[in-house]
């Protein structure tokens, strides 16, 4: 939460964003958590793969597939979280931010889907 | 700032937005296209219901019914991209807009699932 | 719940599917509820566009779309539950169901996306 | 009824198939392409968290999780099939399918969410 804070209140890290070119820079707030985050879903992913390998009932297998898009979802809505707090708010203080907004709802429609 | 705030579309909508309390007034752009737009979709509704009514096929109906879902998930984007663009962009150039983007990111989160 | 087990037990409405050609007449188990909750769900829909037409705020418009999408796949899963326990089910027992147990996956992975 | 079972795509793997209970053994058709799909989604998974390491934008790292998603669906969708073809209409041969079908729609239900 501090470093959340920190990002937000000085959006430094999205400062030299020229969105929605590439080549940015982001560190994620939490990145240590993140990438956490990150490697208990391939976890997951892997405990899948030998499930099938094992195989378990199609059932349980999907059971767990299901949950690792929860846990995606989840990882989604934190970075989307510090787009919109770092990112787009620097953006819309710098210019309006009419290029980032595009983008991020660009974003949430394939999430969406 | 102020050339900030020209470039905010509708600044009038979203000017007397105190986020995220209840009781905002805030005109959707292109209100008139939105409402048909809503309307096309209670007609597939209706269209839907008469299918079942019908004793159509079970496939052909939950195709219509994936259609409307898909309808709207585009309504939605609709209106979460004027929100973005004015509630929100508006509370940043205003007080940062801490509250607003928590409850916009709230929200996707409800849409994502 | 008895209408159901009926539907199951005797899965007369689906004796002459032809699937996955069209013009099958699937008499919904349950009709008359099914329809009552599309009617409700037609309601909602008015309330969102009434919201609208009222200038209420974007994201509690939003919130009603995302229960309506929600309503939404609660009658897709109810229809598929009668099509697995009727059409499919009957299928499986004339010839094995190939072709009705593709669709069933196609418009699953539709319902999906 | 002899027939059918010969229509019954990889009839061993679900002979032996008492759902919905547990500790069933189910070797999903081609196993070690699915495998392979599995290791393919670790490895974009495996490639999001570099990416957050490296500070990449955000927006890339979305639509890459958004890329996963999608993966997992179908992956999802493939296993659904064989549980379909394998399970499920072995269990409607043999008893009517009741209790299958049912854990059938609750998983489709969880996938749509």
């Amino acid at each position: 939460m501090a470093d959340n804070r920190q990002a937000v209140e000085e959006p430094a890290n999205c400062a030299h964003c020229a969105p929605p070119s590439g080549g940015k820079k982001v560190e994620q707030p939490n990145k240590k958590a993140l990438i956490n985050r990150m490697r208990r879903i391939e976890g997951q992913m892997g405990g899948v793969r030998n499930m099938i390998e094992e195989d378990r009932y199609c059932v349980d297998i999907l059971t767990q597939v299901s949950a690792i898009k929860a846990a995606l979802d989840g990882v989604a809505i934190q970075i989307l979280s510090s787009h919109a707090k770092g990112c787009v708010r620097a953006a819309v203080l710098e210019d309006g931010g009419d290029d980032v907004i595009e983008e991020m709802l660009e974003i949430v429609r394939k999430l969406i889907r």
